[in-house]
């Protein structure tokens, strides 16, 4: 029986529609399994910019670092990407989050539903099976070095950074990790080009030797990014810098038939944070039609990472695959052999996993 | 009746193998047509440390400079890779060329031969039709920045950055080219995160109304990394950063079928420069199983390009397409139904390409 606190933070876009659903299926599990969750809500992004002007109110941090786990949306809006000049912006919020948790470390699992083999773009031969594990570094890089312009505006800069420290601490996650899958793990980097990457290497291959169960291989970015389509079967744990992560794990969605499949976990020093990997999508939002079923995935890794609930992650994950086996999609990972009133809406495929808890 | 001088640089690994017959389809066309190509060779990357200790000698930036078009192989070495403290490296000699030559627009056309439906990890239905041309912007960003190590090594950093200027002028190539194409252009950033990125935006912005006829978008790279997969047929020309634009053309290589197909071009303020966008690839190296076709399509980049020369661009291209219809593959675009005596090495496909000029 646990007692735990569960902030819920939508966002921006469909972030609100999904976390929504992501929120029933946790007040299901504490139902079924006896536990008592209690819920909050906060603002992030361009609805706390449009409600207190800053897009991480204090408030907002005050109740994370108050709670046992935070659910939470999305952020963006087109309205920040149409103006490169504007000076704040939803995304501050959510790096800001990341860097005063302390959320070093972004999980990201890409992992095949075998009814969804026909959804992706790829071949269902050369995906059958593929099954990786991303660690992306999630408080250093190019997104928090110091940025600015020169020349009267006319030359701008970003400067990227890494300390073997922040290196040494999200490799040994991706080492620990790899020790309870296949025992490998790919390091991604541009070595051959930039210096963090060499920092970076120069880490990894400092540390593999207190790892020898554990085979390790280094690969460039460019690489990485075109053996992800190539053989994606070749890959267990990946561990990657923030820039390269963000990029590569959008890509490897596709691995995994849609980005409204994919759930991730940002955790560190703190509170954990679970959300999909998908954005704010503000083309689709407000029409019902949004895939929740990353935000139930995002859930069930919350009851796993941040409250150690083992069967009940696991219950959410058969949920959506009984789901899926009984052949209710949403529209983006429908096919051309799905029967029109097999296509649900976010609720209505939100009330069929609640069926199979 | 054109007289040209070659200058053949082939550097490391299968660079050599390549080369060498990327050259013969240029002697076969300078016959057939009629015109004069002179040939000198010089050393790059690894080869050129080892004989001169330096990866670019002086020598052959000099003969660089002399040429009307340059035919490149690759550069790299795993020894160096493996280790990152090395203060010597091959590609300091490839990003000194780009550099030293302005060349700052790569351009990395993504087309699939038909013959080679099968041989992609992407679905047929998904791939048929795609035709991307990429403009990788090549002597800006984090490649060229100030780079190095703070507090006794232990902090790494890399320093991005770009002029209005250097944006300007790749992005006017890509808008001419979108126009002579299917009128699209998608610029690729980053600029809910990054500085460069927002610059990179506000000059798209500024000189797209100059071309009304051109319909431009504005995506992020990790979506971009998505959507490539998703939908290639949605892309036209593509405009982005040097870092974005290598590994985005590598994950596109999966478009085309194999690395082993992709042929760019490096132009800019003087010299051309046109190479596979394949690497050393030195678990190859010396076997003679590697593809020419790519340095044999760059081949007919440089004729078209550098020498003006369309018809006989157009028969080269023609004459691997030939090649492939005939049913002859290389290892790396064979696939379960490619008989074995089909699947030829690198001088004898060559030697097919030749036949059919
Ligand atoms: C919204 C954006 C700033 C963010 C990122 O780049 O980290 C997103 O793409 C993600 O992957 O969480
Ligand atoms: C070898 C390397 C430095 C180079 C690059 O990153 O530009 C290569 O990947 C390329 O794409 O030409």
């Amino acid at each position: 029986m646990a007692t735990k606190h569960i902030l819920v933070v939508p966002g921006d876009g469909i972030g609100q529609e999904v976390t929504a659903v992501g929120k029933k299926v946790l007040e299901k599990i504490a139902a079924k399994f006896g536990h008592t969750f209690t819920y909050d809500e906060a603002l992030i992004g361009h609805v706390a910019i449009e409600a207190t002007g800053n897009p991480l109110p204090d408030e907002t941090l005050e109740k994370m670092r108050q709670s046992d786990a935070v659910l939470f949306g999305a952020v963006g809006h087109p309205k920040y990407d149409n103006d490169p000049t504007a000076k704040v912006r939803p995304e501050q919020g959510l790096l800001k989050m990341r860097k005063e948790l302390g959320l070093y470390a972004n999980l990201r699992p890409i992992k095949l539903f075998d009814e969804l083999l026909g959804a992706s773009s790829i071949k269902p031969e050369i995906l059958k099976g593929a099954d990786i594990l991303f660690f992306r570094e999630l408080t250093g890089d190019i997104y928090f070095g110091e940025k600015g312009r020169k020349n009267d505006g006319d030359t701008a800069y970003d400067i990227a950074e890494y300390s073997r420290y922040e290196v040494e601490r999200i490799a040994r996650k991706a080492f620990e990790a790899a020790r309870t899958r296949r025992k490998k793990l790919c390091s991604v980097d541009k070595a051959n080009v930039i210096e963090t990457s060499r920092l970076w290497r120069e880490v990894i291959q400092k540390i593999a030797p207190e790892y020898p169960d554990v085979e390790v291989e280094h690969q460039f970015v460019d690489a990485t990014a075109m053996l992800l389509i190539k053989d994606p079967r070749r890959f267990d744990v990946v561990v990657t810098a923030n820039l390269f992560g963000d990029i590569l794990t959008d890509e490897a969605s596709q691995i995994a038939g849609s980005m409204g499949m994919l759930a991730s976990a940002s955790v560190g020093d703190g509170t954990g944070v679970y959300e999909p990997i998908h954005g704010s999508a503000h083309d689709i939002t407000g029409k019902g039609v949004a895939n929740p079923l990353a935000s139930i995935l995002s859930a069930a890794l919350l009851l796993d990472i941040s409250f150690g609930l083992k069967a009940e992650a696991e219950a959410v994950i058969n949920a959506v695959d009984q789901v899926l086996k009984a052949g209710f999609r949403t529209r983006d990972i429908a096919d051309a052999q799905t029967p029109a009133e097999k296509v649900l809406g976010t609720e209505a495929i939100g009330a069929e996993v609640l069926k199979f808890l």
